[in-house]
Formats: C-alpha cells, structure tokens, sequence
C-alpha cells in the first residue's frame, strides 16, 4: 500500500510510524513547512512535499493529518485528479468535508492522545472508520487493521460523541491531575505522592464500570469531610466551584 | 510487632493484609458488629472483638479504620491503659482526636483507594506519617517501613491538603470516567473504546507534570472544537456548565 501522509505533527508521525512498521510505504509527506515535512518523512523514508502539485496522484491513500479547522481547507485544495482514498482522522470533524465529485473518502480516527515525547503502541488503539460508501469502508477496515488491534464502524455524530467523552476522560482528567499538582505544590508536598493513585484510579475502571467505583466523600455523604475540604480550599472561590459542582454530580448520580 | 486492628471496612482490610504479609501478628480485630470482625480476622489469624472491654491491654499497636467522623468517638473510649501507640489512617482527620494523658498516638495515612474488590501493592503506596512525638514518628517510622515502600513526614493540614488533592485526582477523575461513559452510551457505544486512553492520560503523568502534557481543544484555544462539542451537549445543560468551566480553567492556566 503506497501511501502520502498530509501533516508532519504529532498524531501524522504516529500514524506514519504506524504504517511504516506495518508494511505499508510511506511515499511523500506533505506539510506548508517544507523544514517541517522534511523532519517526518527523514524518519520514515518518504519524501518531504511542500507543494500540494507535487503531490504523487498515483497513491493508494492520502492520509490527512493537520489541526481540525485546517481540513476542511486542505482537503478543497487536492488536486481533483486523485485515485486513492482521501481519508482524514480528526474526531470532530465530519466525513462531508472531504466531499467531491468522483472522489472517494473516509474517516480514521485514533482514541488515544497522542505527544511527540512518548511513544504509542498503535495495536492497542482503537481506530473509528468511515467511508463514503460500503467499498470504501471495507478499503478501510483492510488497512486500519493491519496496524490496528481494534476497528470499529462509526458515523460523524458518534465520532464527535467519542470525541467529547475523549475531552472529559482524558483532557479534563489531566486538569483534576494539575489541580491536584498545585495544591500539593502549595503544602509543600510533592506531585509524585499522588503518583501511585492516579494510576490505581485509572487501572480500576479498566475492569469496571466508572459508577460501580466510585468513592470519596461524596458519594458517601460524608458532609463533615466535604466542609473540611471546603475550609482548606477557602482561598480559592474556583476550586470551591468545581469542588462543589462535581461533588453536587455525584450525589445526584 | 503485636497489633491491634480497629475497623473490619476495606482500609482495615488491606491494612491487615499487608501488615501479615510484612510479618506482624494481628491478635485482634475489633468490630462494632461481630460478624464483621470476624469475617476479617479470620482472613488473618486474629481473634475477633465486639467489645472495646476484650481488647488485649499489651499489644504494641492499636490501628484505627473506622469512618473518618467516627475515629474521634472509638478514641475517646479506648481503655486508658493501653500501652501501645494508638495510630489512625485518615487523611482529612486531625492527630489532635486521638489525644489522652499518657497516651502516645500518631497517624499512618495511605496515599492510596483501596476497594474489596481489587488487590493492592502496598509495598508502593506512599504512607504519611505524624506521631504525638518524636519517639513515637519514629517507631511509627520502623513499623512502616516494613509494608511499604515510601514513607514520608507530614502534619495534619498538609495531609488535609494531600487529601483534597486525592478527592480531585482520583474521586473526581473518577467521575468524569462516568460522564464519557454515559455520554458514550447515550450514543450506542461501549466504555471500552476510551479505556486505552483512560490508561495513556495516567500513564503520561507518571513521568510529567500535568501542566507540561496538558491537550485538548481549550489550551489550543480551538473554539469551533469547543462549540461543536457544546452543540451536542445542547440538551444537558450541566455538563455543559462543567465542559465551561473546566475549559476555562485550562484556558487560564
């Protein structure tokens, strides 16, 4: 499978490496930046592009991986020539914008979080797929799987359902784990305490339902210790919002 | 070491586990409720109690586990002449609940969840510790050591603080797990798709700040995200009240 990969940030070289141990050849790598293309495709033997004429038309798949609002854009801008699979894989963004006349797209998006400093194992990733029609999606689902564990059909509206669960579980979680830093940091306490609890936190609801483990205060009621929090946090009307709204959730759960 | 183990709940639980496992002999296990006391200390060779009257005078150590506002009132009645340091394992429970004439008292608190259901590697759970004097930190110290792999000094408002910061990494993470979970069903998908990156967010601060690996749309400043996922939150108001509030909180950081 030829491929071109249209980005150079952190979720286009994770998809790059992917594919590349997968098999698959990676031919060009597009970005604006021609410095930018070129630091991606030198790690995985492609050819650094920075001018969408340059592009290959021959490729089986023309992978899309820029910033959400740029797409769209992109996507427009491809030369209408194209034979293979235009595919992008953000989850927020709907399969329509990839619409043209003659060309056949689809949607791969990644559930996993993805930072240019920690690698990813792809295989246990799972992979959200849509195509423009039946032979597309099952175009698709012969790739997704041959670098992904886990493959899963879905439409636009559960893509972004995914999408939102994604924000809540992972990038407001990250924001209880940095409330958590700084209060500790204020006590002259360490991050590295909570560590270990973070972890457990997470590893319990790999097994279980998130509301059959749930625990603290609230849960129990116990008013005495809530105030108790409340006290320390007096200082800080923000945290006493938060503390008191997801608190407020969770009893009326 | 002799010990005493007051409360048969899941603390008491993993407490007396890992206590037999290090080598001391739990003699008794006191319960209000028998059945209950007995049920634990059958797990670990002691003798169960319902009576504060039956507890043996001599053992070195009499560790309370029992709900937070109930530690207070067991203190109070415990027999004054008891020879052993009386220790509790509350984070948000002061050291001053357990004073008495004579009596030499301290806390041993667990930075960790602990659920009935769920093994836990003591040996890595970072324990608190306070005693009513030095001598006494430092055979609270010495016991410590034995069963866990981290100790570390601290008084009772840093550990209020340490368990404020617990209730926001572990209890309202938690929650926010429930909210992708129901958001996920609400439109026919499964949990586990977000479990991959449940375990990627914890695993990433193992190694990082939260601040240094924080993502999402609201520190991309990304508002046609954000929108897209206020519009599908339209009819559920509350969340949409915490995906704003949180967002704003990341966005001001």
């Amino acid at each position: 499978m030829n491929i071109i990969l249209l980005g150079s940030g952190n979720v286009a070289t994770h998809f790059g490496e992917a594919l590349v141990k997968a098999g698959h050849r990676v031919t060009q790598v597009y970005s604006r930046t021609y410095a930018h293309a070129s630091r991606l495709a030198g790690r995985i033997g492609a050819e650094p592009v920075a001018e969408l004429a340059a592009l290959d038309r021959k490729a089986d798949l023309y992978l899309i991986a820029v910033s959400d609002d740029a797409i769209g854009r992109l996507a427009a801008q491809l030369p209408s020539s194209l034979q293979g699979l235009v595919v992008h894989t953000a989850g927020s963004v709907g399969l329509d914008v990839l619409a043209q006349p003659q060309r056949r797209y689809g949607v791969m998006y990644p559930v996993q979080t993805f930072s240019l400093a920690k690698a990813v194992d792809f295989s246990k990733v799972p992979l959200a797929l849509e195509g423009s029609d039946e032979q597309v999606y099952t175009q698709l689902e012969q790739i997704a799987v041959t670098f992904s564990g886990r493959t899963f059909a879905c439409d636009s509206k559960q893509r972004l359902a995914i999408h939102v669960a994604a924000v809540f579980v992972c990038n407001f979680t990250n924001h209880l784990y940095a409330v958590g830093a700084d209060l500790l940091d204020r006590h002259g306490l360490a991050f590295d305490l909570v560590r270990p609890l973070i972890l457990e936190t997470a590893q319990k609801v790999l097994t279980y339902q998130p509301r059959e483990v749930q625990t603290g205060p609230a849960v129990r009621n116990d008013s005495g210790t809530m105030e108790k929090h409340l006290a320390l946090l007096a200082d800080r009307p923000e945290l006493m919002s938060l503390y008191q709204l997801i608190s407020a959730r969770i009893q009326s759960n």
